[in-house]
């Protein structure tokens, strides 16, 4: 196999990444100065060589615990749980929350034979004990799936008997949105949650 | 800035690829086993280090000439021109060309500033004057945009007076296509190059 058809394939493992987007890549790259394409084979080896999770949170990081971990001005009596550590962005960058993360790293799937083990709930639950009280909240911020459904409920379960309030986030209508175009379950949620005004 | 930050900016400058998608991209990485992220930092570093154009025709190569100018079998009387050294990849897999390639490495765009000396011209020139009438046709497979049209214009007018005959890939209806969804000039195209059956 040329170098180029293996770089063309490793492109192609990327998601969302076809074999022809693998080739657009492989050639753009080729076309480009030579300096280009070395400095993202660099970023790439730097990323994998520096980057670990958060010892306590799971969160990528550059040292042993994240930027929001080891923030003193954090609530540390709030921990919102996401699936991924990408997530802790989305949730950053929208502003308004100013507590902890935990990362799972996953969600529970059973037909994938993804249990409670295979996720990053045991830590949570230590270190939820380790706060000795004092996380008063857990917000469940798994993603509105089957899977991410599932799971919200198992994490409850095994997180309101040692004390802090599990809550979940709102569903309802996308700030913007038309009702004309919002599909019936949501309007459903958004009935069901509605709030005086 | 962090390294993730760095990568998924590195990644972003790919062609068609967003911030959005550059992020996927990071985080993808991130969470596979790192050796797989090592191998296509390594397949990158390996193409821009091994691949270099043949000293013939443009084309991608790991030698000093590629492996079709290097053929024996192929049609030296035949030179077929196209934009891009991916564009030679399609040819091929299409089959059918037995002929030799040149590879402009662009088009003519002269709102871009690129002319005739910042495209692969004078090399094919020399080429075709090197050969002494050996080369018969030059097929014209520029795309058939705006700037491709012109370029295989030029190309044309400074070919033929070397003597090879110029052609132009045909224009007509898809193979497959249905004529109610075919653009007009296409249509056009097609009857003005319609043939006796």
């Amino acid at each position: 196999m040329s170098v180029i058809q293996q770089l063309i394939e490793e492109f192609s493992r990327l998601p969302g990444v076809g074999s022809k987007t693998a080739q657009r890549f492989g050639y753009y790259l080729l076309k480009r100065p030579r300096e280009e394409a070395l400095s993202l084979a660099a970023a790439i080896r730097e990323v994998v060589e520096k980057i670990g999770p958060c010892e306590v949170c799971g969160n990528f990081t550059e040292s042993v615990q994240c930027e929001i971990c080891s923030n003193l001005n954090r609530d540390e009596a709030i921990i919102c749980i996401v699936e991924e550590a990408y997530e802790v962005g989305a949730i950053e960058r929208a502003g308004g929350y100013n507590g902890l993360y935990h990362v799972l790293g996953g969600r529970l799937s059973p037909l994938d034979g993804v249990g409670p083990d295979e996720i990053n709930v045991k830590p949570l639950l230590d270190r939820i004990r380790a706060a000795g009280g004092l996380v008063s909240e857990v917000v469940v911020a798994t993603n509105s799936s089957v899977e991410g459904e599932a799971t919200a409920v198992y994490l409850e379960g095994v997180i309101r008997p040692l004390g802090p309030k599990v809550t979940r986030l709102a569903r309802g209508l996308p700030v913007g949105s038309e009702l004309e175009y919002v599909d019936g379950s949501t309007i459903i949620e958004a009935m069901v949650g509605r709030r005086e005004m």
